[in-house]
């Protein structure tokens, strides 16, 4: 079961302080950030990684973004986490906002993740959606 | 390993005898033809299923399909095997047709599967790539 509550106090924590979404980072235990080997990349604003967590986690968090007013979203992931990513877009638009979410934009990529012999690539997609007025 | 050549053949062999690829559909068990229950919707001309297979499996049969001369090619896939379906897209956009294939467009959906209790709800992915001239 999803602590819905839980979900929605660290998604409204995400966004009043900084105004970005990045769930698979606030699931890392906090001794993956004394590590100085791995940069972070500026999160942009309205964005949710989607990674391993239980979708509706990312659908909550999606919900409360939109909540606050925003029009726009962009939801990222990688690798396998690629299929949940269109799940997430697919439960928020049709269970939630039935008609009112329009997918703007999908593109997909390729990234290079890992260090030395762990070099290897990964796909990546980013699907953006709207919120119809 | 993925054994190219009889990859090769079977693909070759399913654009010989109707234009199609259905990569999911040539790994069943001929057993599964014989089930009623599941009623085989029709398969679009220039479109590969991505299931379950090695990714080079359907990377092979997408470059099979533009050596007889196709210009689109319709990759699609549901559930987990979405983000194969992304990463042949990659694979053979960047590895084999560098800078010369272009999406077209990329649509997301859901679909119902299942019978009885077993009905669910699984999100779909269709890309649609062109070969640049």
């Amino acid at each position: 079961m999803v602590d819905l509550h839980r979900e929605l106090g660290k998604a409204l924590h995400a966004l009043e302080y900084g105004g970005e979404l990045r769930m698979s980072e606030t699931a890392m235990p906090s001794s993956e950030e004394q590590r100085p080997t791995k940069p972070r990349e500026p999160i942009p604003p309205d964005t949710i990684f989607v990674g391993k967590k239980p979708l509706m986690a990312y659908a909550t968090a999606a919900m409360m973004h939109f909540q606050t007013g925003a029009k726009e979203l962009s939801v990222k992931a990688r690798g396998q986490a690629i299929s949940r990513a269109v799940d997430v877009v697919e439960v928020v638009s049709r269970r939630f906002y039935a008609g009112k979410l329009n997918i703007k934009n999908i593109s997909i990529g390729t990234e290079v993740v890992g260090e030395g012999d762990d070099i290897r690539n990964v796909s990546t997609i980013e699907i953006r959606v709207e919120l119809l007025a």
